[in-house]
Order: structure tokens, then sequence, then C-alpha cells
């Protein structure tokens, strides 16, 4: 292993979220088969996917079902684009089964290729539908600091947040920040929960206030923060921030790209949550990213607008390539149609307690400054042992989150290190048995770094 | 035919670029079937796809070789995302793959999923750069008025042009325009081909110098610009545009999402226009659209400042679920191996004469305005006969085009109504048989159209 990095160069291909020189000599974990919730590289070895992907395969790295799903599609026709009133069964199908999930009313469905270009458009969608109806002015979309919905460039200035955004140097003009919710994390000493629900939903009036209300479109938020390090709001957040919200005038969009199909231990997040959204995206799960979809999800309300536009202009111009791929749609299919024959919900909640006991048995480990679990969902926030400290907080992949996941390497289990955290969320498909073995190489990961740990 | 669309009733699924009232009431045209350039919709009628599919389906609808690397991916590693110093074998060779065909030296080659996202990231790499080699005030991007890079916001405002783009309300602070190239079209009465290139080229040194040319980043352009009507540039169009654009360090970034892997006669665009860019993005073709998936090309000089920032910052901060899909690597890889075993290249300068003809033939027709060509690529301009006037070219779909295309699906035939024109840009694989029954079939719809026109 050592001198395949030694003998390693890349002068050719780019990764994301990694450290550029880095790549330039050291070989990166070549993944190339997977079965069930582990993954195998290049020599064989086994990992557990504890984060499924980026919070993506729900079903596992080995659904046959799925893959039969595309086969059909791609001996059928395997691509179309849908646009220009031309269309394949399999997109009119997905839309009619998300229209029939949705929590929304009259929910109408159009389709994009990832969870960033779901988010992205949906921004276009709302400055559209806010110019035809006589408030042009209404641009502006809140979001809570340092919460992540996509790579594109509105998309990371609506991240917000570290100074690993800013330095693409995206324009922010259209975006307003609040407070990212954090129960009990982020209140006061001695703040009641309630209080922090108050307090969180003072701010966002306050926000709003000072931009001008009447400047203010939409308040973007995940229903649990899980690419932002897995934060769980308050009780009553979304019920208080949505109350500010429809004073103003203001749509909640629900950016459900990760907490969707069954992983907050209801089908949506909205759900869990009790969130009333008018409009939201959905991604990832959504095919079990086998193939790239996404969803945007409008509520009839917010959809009538966007037709009175359409009305107007004579169509409605906008439109991608890869927009409801046809095997994307026809896997979607599939994966919907197997979390329902399957009842994958049922089993989420079945494991659940088995999920939150491993996670709290973490609790006690020298390394472990605290955990937070929501559905199957989780986070292991670190700090250096003793009274060594916390860990800063940046989104930075480094230092002890950094080493862990390393450590996790070498015991065969893959987590995604986000700022002072381990964020988990492994395929939904999980068994008890299999949490159990997560948790003992998670440990064994956490054990090797404080044995390598120079003392004091 | 009429009673299904009296009964149809769409509550749900919005389409791209259509007309959102009348998606409502009328079935839209469903396709189930794909052999060769035709699809087959839910009648069993075909059609000749002349445009493949927006451009992108290189290799026709029913290419198995394609499918079979979908499904060994698929069977081995259904996705794994490229982040993280992780990745798959299959985007490391398509990587190397990619970089070896590149016009440009030492080549960096990182992936997304749609044309969209290649372009806007690549915004967002541009404004990194320079932020981290002491530029951070060159930010504008220059692009042809009426061009099209893509469907996110900030393409959206690339685009500029038609008040359908305005529509959506994109702010465009960072975005300057200049002169669509149009030869012979676009130049003035008597003005010679290398008069009409000056020009083109003192527009924009003057756009830069208004701005201010420490405030510009960099020009983006198609080689030809197909998506916006199929243009094509006086010749020295490039070169003359790059020397200014060299006066003042200005990136030059070739859009070859449509233009690449033959369709102009060569492998890429950029050589047959003889340009040397910076940067170059890829998608469509790159995989005959079987599957999502773009890339970016940078030059050495270019990524090396990207990396530079990504060591002061400890890692490049930007990644994507479904970029580098792992079964769309695969299919584009052997994309690009048939691409060469079959050496369509040659396939394509070989039919070139013909398709020529073919178009050339329309030009006669008392509906036709002019026709131009250019590669495997055309448009046919209308007009109202006699002398009844000149088509307006407002991008939307509507009149004269929208009854031509209407007309071509009842003859067998799917172009693309673009502005005052019909755009074609058949499979790449099309013989010269089928070049034959496809204007015949365009000229059956043309015809129909003519007899239909109320008599004067
Ligand atoms: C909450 C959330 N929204 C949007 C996105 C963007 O999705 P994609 O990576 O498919 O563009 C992500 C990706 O992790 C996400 O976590
Ligand atoms: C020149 C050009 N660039 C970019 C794009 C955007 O590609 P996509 O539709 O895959 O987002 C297109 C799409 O037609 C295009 O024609």
């Amino acid at each position: 292993m050592a001198s395949t990095k030694l003998n390693y160069r890349n002068d050719t291909l780019m990764l994301g979220f990694s450290d550029l020189k880095r790549l330039r000599s050291e070989r990166p974990l070549v993944l190339t088969g997977g079965r069930g919730i582990r993954v195998f590289d290049e020599r064989g070895r086994d990992y557990i996917e504890a984060v499924s992907s980026f919070y993506c395969v729900a079903l596992g790295y080995s659904d046959e079902e799925l893959i039969e799903a595309a086969i059909a599609q791609m001996r059928a026709l395997p691509i179309y684009p849908s646009a220009i009133d031309r269309t394949v069964p399999a997109v009119m199908e997905l839309a009619e089964k998300l229209a029939a999930l949705s929590p929304m009313p009259q929910t109408h469905v159009t389709f994009a290729t990832t969870g960033s270009e779901a988010n992205d458009h949906l921004i276009k969608f709302i400055w559209y539908a806010n110019g035809f109806s006589g408030e042009p002015r209404r641009r502006k979309i809140i979001s809570r600091w340092s919460s992540y919905h996509g790579s594109t460039i509105q998309l990371t200035a609506l991240g917000g947040g570290s100074d690993l955004h800013r330095s693409f140097a995206v324009p922010t003009d259209e975006c307003l920040y609040v407070s990212h919710p954090n129960w009990p994390g982020g209140a006061e000493p001695g703040e009641s929960e309630s209080a922090y629900g108050d307090r969180l939903a003072a701010e966002l009036r306050s926000v709003i206030e000072q931009a001008g209300p009447e400047t203010v479109a939409a308040f973007f938020a995940e229903p649990v923060s899980v690419s932002a390090g897995m934060y769980v709001p308050p009780a009553g957040y979304f019920t208080k921030m949505k109350a500010v919200l429809d004073t103003y005038g203001i749509l909640l969009v629900a950016d459900e790209v990760v907490t969707g199909f069954g992983r907050t231990g209801q089908f949506w997040g909205t759900q869990t949550l009790d969130i009333k959204p008018d409009c939201m995206t959905s991604s990832k799960a959504l095919s079990s990213a086998y193939q790239p979809i996404s969803a945007i999800l409008m509520s009839g309300d917010f959809y009538d607008r966007l037709e009175r536009g359409s009305t107007e202009k004579g169509w409605f111009a906008h439109g991608g390539t890869y927009h409801a791929h046809p095997v994307a749609a026809a896997v979607a299919l599939k994966t919907i149609e197997i979390y329902e024959r399957r009842n994958l919900v049922a089993h989420v909640r079945a494991i659940m307690p088995a999920w939150a006991r491993g996670l709290a048995a973490l609790k006690d480990h020298p390394l472990v400054a605290e955990t937070r679990c929501f559905g199957l969902l989780g986070a292991v926030q670190l700090k250096q042992p003793g009274d060594g400290g916390a860990v800063p907080a940046s989104l930075r992949i480094g230092g002890l989150p950094a080493q862990v996941y390393q450590a996790g390497l070498e015991a065969g289990i893959i987590v995604r290190p986000l700022a002072n955290c381990l964020v988990l969320s492994p395929p939904l498909i999980i068994t008890t048995a299999e949490i159990d073995e997560l948790f003992e190489r998670l440990t064994r990961a956490l054990d090797q770094v404080l044995k390598d740990m120079p003392a004091e």
C-alpha cells in the first residue's frame, strides 16, 4: 500500500471535497464492488458504508430489482428528455406517485437531475411566480447559516457559513441568514426548549423586518439538518417559524433531499417534524441513488402562479436534458414501490431503538463529547480526551474527525467527518445485527485514534 | 386521439419548455421505444429524431453495448460519489481518456451531472481561482447575447437575451454580453467576412474596456451556437476574440456540451473552429445521453490555481452526490471507445456532403427563408410564403416553427422549433439513406403547413 502511494501520480482527476495537493500523490480509496450495506475496495477489503454514500443509498449496494428496472427502461428507450410536450410513461407515473405521497394539497411535480438542480431551479420558479403575481420585489431567500442545499452558485451562497463557501466568492445579495436550530446544543444555559424555539422565531421575524418583508420570498430548510452536522430543532420549531412566515406571506420550502423516504422514521421529514411546506425538493433516496434524479414538489397554489406566468408568456422557458431521465425515473418508481412493498418505514422504526442504543453507548468514549440521534441518523461529536478541549466546528475536513475517519477505514467503516462530528446515516435496510457491527467498528476506530495519541 | 385529448386531465406533471396551461388538457407525446435514429410513441407510430433528443443521443436509441456497460457497472457497484478521496475505476479511466483527447495542455478533469452543472460549477471554480491568485475582482463573465449555457440561475443570466430568460428575473450583475456571431446573416450589407469578424472583436474589446478589464474573468462561448438557433461564426472569429481576451488576461471557455465528439466533423468543436480554450465543458454525447454525466476540462495552468486555493484552505470544498456517477462514467467510457472503434468522426465526415445537399435542397421551399449547415448540424429558417415576411426571432415556441413542428409529428419527424428556425442535429450514426428519409419527411411537413394556409 505504501509503495502504491509512492508510485502514484495523479495528473488528471480532480475529486470533490478533497485536498487537491494530496490527491496528486496519494491514490484515492478505489471502490470496486458493493453488497447490502457494504462496499469493497480494489484490494478486496470491505467497508460498512455508515453514511450510505452521502445519505442516499437507502436500499444498499446490490438491489437487483432496481437494476432490472433500469435494464428494462434502457432496452425500451434509454433516454428521452421530458420537455416540449413530450415525455415517457415512467415519468408520468412517477409524478402521479409522488403527488399521491405528498403531504401538500394538489401537488404538482417536476423533475431535475440532482438535489442541487432541484433547489436552484425552485428558486428560479419562485422568482418567476412572484414576478407574475405582482410581487417582483420578493426575491430574498432565507436559509439557516451553515446549512447545505447544494453545489450551484446560488446554493453555495444559500449555504452561507464557513469560509469554505466564501472561498468561492459567490454573490449573496439575495440571501438572508438565520441561526441553525440545534436542540439542546444551541440553547443558552437554562433556556427551555420552548423558549429556545421562541427565540429562533423571533430572530426570523427580526431578519425579515430588517430586510423589508416585501423583499423576502422564501425560507429554505432541511427538516433535520443532516449535511450541516445532524442538528435537530427544538420541538415546535417549524410551527413557530411557519407562523412568522405566514404573517409576511413568505413561502416555506422543505429541502427533503436527505430526509425523505423513511430516514426520520416517517415517510417524509416534514411529517416527523410536523412541517407544512409550500414546496418540497427531493433526491438521493428517491432512486436509492442508483440513478441521478431529483423532484420539485409544489402545492397547487404555488403551481397556479407558474401557470399564470406561462400563460402570459406562451410557455415556461425552462428545462434540462437530463431532468427526469427515463432510466432514472424507472428506477425511482421501482424504489418507491420497494419502500412500500417491504414497508421500509416500519423497518426503520423497528430498528431505531437499536440505533439509538448504539449511539448512546458511544457517549462514554474518551473522544466523544456528545452524540445526537434522530430517526436513522446520528452524529458523534468529538473532543480531545481528558480536558483537552473541544474540536473546532469548522466544516473543513481535518483534525480529530479526519483521524477517526482514517482509522475507520482501517477498521472497515466509512463515516462522514463534518465540522467537529462524524455524521452517520446508514442504508435504511440495515439490520440490528449490522447496527451492532457498525458501532463495533466505529468504536475500534475511536480506540485506535486514542491509542495512537502522544502521551501527555 | 381526439378523444384521448378530451378525456385527458393532467393535474400533476410539469414538463420543461412547455405551455403549462395546454399541458393540463392535452396529453403530451408519450414515447415508449427507440431503435437507431427513431423513437416510437404509445400508439406505435415512429418518428425520426432529427435533433437526437436535444442534440445528445449520438449513438441512437438502441445501442446494446452502452446498455451492457451500464449493467456491468450496476451489478458491480451501482453508485459511489467521487469525493473525499474516494472514487471508482471507471471515473479514473474516464478522466485519463478525456485528458488524452483534450486539445489543451496538461488537462485536468472533474465531473458533474449535467451540462448546466458543468458550466455553473466552472464559473465557481473561476471565481475561486481568481480569489486565490490575487485577482478577486475578476468576476464578470462575458457571453453572447441569446446564447444557451444551461438552466441554473447563473446560467439563465448568462444566456441573456429573450424576455423568456428575463421572466425568471435572475440577477445579471456578473454578466456582460456581446453580439452573437452569425455569418453571413449578422453582417452588415456589403461587410466582408473578415471585417465582420474584426467588428465582433472590436465590440468585445469595447465591452471589456467599459466594464473595466480588471473586473472581467472569462468569456463563455459555444464553438457553433446550436442551442441559440445554429449560428456559425465568421472565419477567424475565435482567433480574433482570443487575441482580445489575451490582451486582458481573460479566460476563454469553450462550451462543448453540444459540439463535442464529432458533431462538427472533428472530435471537438474547438478543433474545427480553431479555438484555443483555457477550459472546456462537455456533456450530452459524452455518454450518448444514456446516462447523465458532464465533464469540466481545465488546462494545467488554470488547475494549478485551484490547487493553490485548496492548499491554502486544506481542501476544495465542492462536490455533488451524482457528479461522476459510476454507471454514467462506465457508459461514457464505452461511448468514447465506440466513437474511436467505429471511427465515428470519419463516418460523420463521409455523410456530411449528403447532409449539406439535403439542407440546401430545402432552400427552394416557399416557407424557407434560408438554411444553415455546419458539420452534422443544420437550421432551417422559416418565412411566410410569398412576400408574407419574416418570422419573428423570439425564442418562444409558437407561430410558423410550431406549426411545422406539429406537421412534422404527423409526418414522423421530430425537429426543434427555436426562434424562427427548425434546428436539426440527428444522431451521428445516421446513414445517407436515413438522411434522405429525414428530409423527405421534413419536406412533407413543410408542404402540409403550406397547403393548410388560408388562401390570401
Ligand atoms: C440537504 C441537501 N440538499 C441538497 C443537496 C444537494 O444534492 P446533490 O448533491 O444531489 O446536488 C444535498 C447534498 O448532500 C443535501 O444534503
Ligand atoms: C450549449 C449548451 N450548454 C449547456 C447546456 C445545458 O446542458 P443540460 O441540459 O444537460 O443542463 C445545453 C443544453 O442544451 C447546451 O446546449
